[in-house]
């Protein structure tokens, strides 16, 4: 009998397996004392598939191969692409046994011990499994291969596994046919030395958090009659009708008004993408899986992106801000650090953020612009990202206007008229369950949405910066929704770039009594609607500073 | 020695410690147990994070009970509340040893095996490293809980824990003061029952995916049909979902099918304002005086019109045409002579030209177009100047479909209302004097003007071109909707640019069946709806051009 030690030490993720079948008393043992793993909460929520069927296993290795591929081509280091390709990391089609672990979110739709504070907990549970099988088939003279290198999405499709199953890899199971020298085959091939010893740091002292509490100053509200009559005069007498260049005369006037000069000029503009994660989309309100925001965030930062694209043409700076993704990020890419959570808490059961959490969130976005203010841009606009935040929008939208939430849902990203119903549901009781005040802060924190939040800090921020702020679709409205009702005189430095085609959208304009720039039904988000109007915005500038007048051209004026 | 089996079925998640202090040999061999766990790429990226201090464990200890109420709160059942508030959930305070085992995020900013899939590989090594120190512990007559309902923001910045570094939670650490009863202590406090037996699946179907596979075929020349599935395809996996861009979607495919290609792009653009006189103008139907019709020809040589502004701001070429301006301008100007004549006749007595002229001007705008398609542009918009040209579009309008003058009639540059008046009247008498036939060349000859059978003449050519054609606002749809009744086809390679506030414009795109791209309330003209519109086709083509697709990004479909 071995012991703990030596099975602990001697376990070795392996990639070598004999021929020899794994025996089914063998793999029960296993399973077992997975099974004996923590479980949070009790919730039991760790799944296991087994698989046997070589077609199987042969479409899997085909899906291993596309992401190795991918993989190898993440360095640009010509050597260790070379030394990469060369090490066996799977033997998906040799090991006798493939198996699945997994762990079913859906358990968080109920009340469950241990996740109020990261959601992670039951992913966890399933690890810890993962490693009591690993240690049992040690023990038992077998061993396992952990393969991560999936396309999860497609992994799950082939397997008929549901969206709310979600596997932690693929693992092969069977006789090892090597214990690479008793140390991890990466060692034993010098791609890496393992460390010899832990790192271990001791904690001696409590780091004292400051918090900058974050305040509106008082309005210094710039009310200059004599500039309105003069900006007036000035599109009045440019060689064109009067009024005959319509909305871009009223942004003539706007704009001149918000940078207070008769010649307004954008400076170093600005789109900042707020992405965050969303409780409530596990609750099927999306027509996309959460993991989406993650990988559109990577999308962002390779420029593949519709806001990428249309930033790129008009010369607009982009940013994107990590609000609150539930996911961790490498820290040397070029994303702005705001996490405040991996995601919300599902707002059905309980508050999507504690009131320290929502603070955090107008902290953050204030930050987010003051950064970009320094940078010398006057025009910032405001998207997001996040997967469920249509529903976090329509349910704010309902508790800070009289709008019923019939009327304030949408299908989001598309989803169809049945998860439309059920999104209504949802909203609905998470309306109902709620049995806190009317007050403003603990409405937002309560159903919340970190990006969302941010971005109304942000712009109230911008506004005292005397920023031009740029408003997107649907989502960003609502965010300007919760800045306009802590300071009304917002709308005046506020432009809305679009009328989006999320229905609610429409009515919140109206309700907030502002004239939309363009029309052209887009449903996107990610601050597309801002970049697509920039030039029209520019042509507003454009015409009030560069026009002739009148006077100056001699042309007859009525 | 107890064997694996009894180590992993005796760990419980403990809550209830003696005061026993842990020696240090004991956590060491724990930690080196945790070491042993797997390591994503050899990454070694787990962190220990030891805490003995009581004022550390005072301060986490107030931090977990602000998220214990929370939780407590999450549930509407008051029995459950109830319990799961009497329920122990850590031992913060008591249990000698406080452990944080967290992972650093760092590891990712370098190329990392095992992480392409997800990331998330780095994570499950530490949640790894948890399991084997538990066992190790269990093994040791020791035991640990692990603690996750913490604001981890707040928890980081007590333990001054780098951004980078992420917890898995906080673990008490101690010797147990029971095994409640060999069970969980949740299932002993009957708050769950563990099952019996794990969740096990046995998968022994594969799932076909039916992905539609996309192969381009090697064709020279296209087929249309087969373009338009190309390009649909192309516009739909692109990173956002389906038709979340709306408008600009249909403008791409447009613009494709126009250009015949899957890869469209503007070359040289081009916007052409023509101008010309109309003999109706002396019988006050315009706000202005026709001289205005060459003192803004002279504006926008000098570059100080509306149109001027835009067209620099998008680096569209213009060039202005004299198709019948009332005036003898200088030779050794800018300005493309194709004058048919001083103004056209007043229609309300006689026809407006001849048919000769009528001829002439189709063949003018013609040579206009082809000329700067020698230039090798493949976009052209189609702008206007002519002091009474709303009336003559309106008129022709009405003869050209079945609206009733009145509905054909606005304001154009801004009449008053009575002046309006006066302009139905005058039109109304111009339609009744008619005697002609009802065939396209009469009708348009007698009620024609110079500039606007010039744009249609010119239209009709970009169409033979194979050019993409720009229509500015009502009179140039007018000018459209003579061309397009000698060839209806021509529709599909034309753009709306605007709605103008000329309030026949609206009806006339709706008889057209045509969507237009901007709704700004202009009433201007010289193209400048093409001008301020152009970056929103440019967007379209973008989008197009340059937007990764699911396939090539990763991001997952629906």
């Amino acid at each position: 009998m071995k012991d703990l030690y030596e099975i602990i030490t001697s376990r070795r993720d392996t990639r070598h397996f004999t021929t020899d079948k794994v025996p089914n008393e063998v793999l029960e043992k296993a399973i077992e004392a997975g099974h004996h793993a923590p479980s949070v909460g009790l919730t039991d929520a760790t799944r296991y598939y087994v698989i046997e069927s070589v077609s199987i296993k042969k479409k899997i290795k085909e899906l291993f191969l596309t992401y190795h591929e991918k993989a190898a081509n993440a360095t640009d280091d010509e050597a260790q692409k070379e030394s990469y390709l060369k090490l066996k990391l799977e033997a998906i089609e040799e090991a006798p046994i493939g198996m699945v672990i997994a762990y079913d979110r859906s358990v968080l739709d109920s009340f469950t011990i241990g996740t109020i504070g990261s959601n992670e907990a039951i992913k966890f549970s399933a690890v810890c499994a993962a490693q009591n099988i690993w240690l049992s088939l040690t023990e038992q003279g077998y061993s396992m291969g952990w393969v991560s290198i999936l396309n999860y999405y497609d992994f799950k499709s082939i397997l008929n596994i549901p969206e709310h199953i979600e596997p932690l890899g693929y693992f092969c199971i069977g006789k090892p046919a090597t214990d690479y020298g008793n140390q991890p085959m990466l060692q034993q091939l010098h791609w890496k030395e393992k460390k010899t010893v832990a790192n271990v740091i001791k904690v001696k002292e409590i780091q004292e958090v400051t918090k900058t509490t974050f305040t509106i100053e008082k309005e210094t509200t710039f009310k200059s009659e004599d500039l309105v009559q003069k900006l007036q005069y000035k599109i009045d007498h440019k060689t064109k009708p009067e009024g005959a260049l319509g909305l871009l005369e009223k942004l003539a006037l706007q704009i001149g008004l918000a940078f207070k000069t008769e010649t307004p000029q954008i400076q170093n503009p600005h789109i900042v993408v707020f992405a965050a994660d969303h409780g409530i989309a596990n609750h099927g309100v999306s027509a996309y899986p959460q993991e989406v925001t993650r990988q559109m965030i990577t999308n962002f930062l390779e420029g593949g992106a519709a806001i990428n694209v249309f930033c790129k043409q008009s010369n607009i700076a982009l940013e994107i801000v990590d609000a609150g993704v539930n996911y961790d990020f490498p820290t040397n890419i070029n994303l702005i650090n705001k996490k405040v959570a991996k995601g919300t808490q599902s707002f059905l059961q309980t508050a999507a953020m504690s009131y320290t959490e929502m603070e955090l969130c107008f902290q953050n976005g204030a930050t987010v612009v003051n950064e970009i203010h320094q940078k010398g841009s006057n025009c910032i606009g405001f998207g997001e990202m996040g997967i469920g935040n249509t529903s976090t929008a329509s349910v704010l939208m309902t508790v800070l206007t009289s709008f019923s939430i019939e009327e304030c849902v949408g299908k989001g990203t598309g989803v169809t008229n049945e998860k439309l119903e059920n999104k209504i549901n949802i909203l609905s009781k998470a309306i109902q369950n709620y049995t806190g005040s009317n007050e403003l802060e603990e409405l937002i924190a309560h159903f919340g949405g970190f990006e969302i939040l941010q971005m109304a800090g942000g712009m109230l921020q911008a506004y005292q910066n005397n920023m031009l702020i740029l408003v997107d679709g649907f989502i960003s409205s609502v965010a300007f929704l919760i800045a306009y009702k802590k300071k009304p005189a917002i709308k005046a430095n506020t432009i809305f770039c679009h009328c989006s085609e999320e229905k609610a959208h429409k009515t919140l304009l109206d309700y907030l009594e502002v004239e939309p720039v363009l029309h052209l039904n887009m449903r996107l988000g990610e601050g597309s609607g801002c970049a697509v109007a920039f030039p029209i915005i520019q042509s507003a500038i454009g015409f009030l500073n560069e026009m002739a007048s009148f006077e100056s051209s001699g042309v007859s004026n009525k």
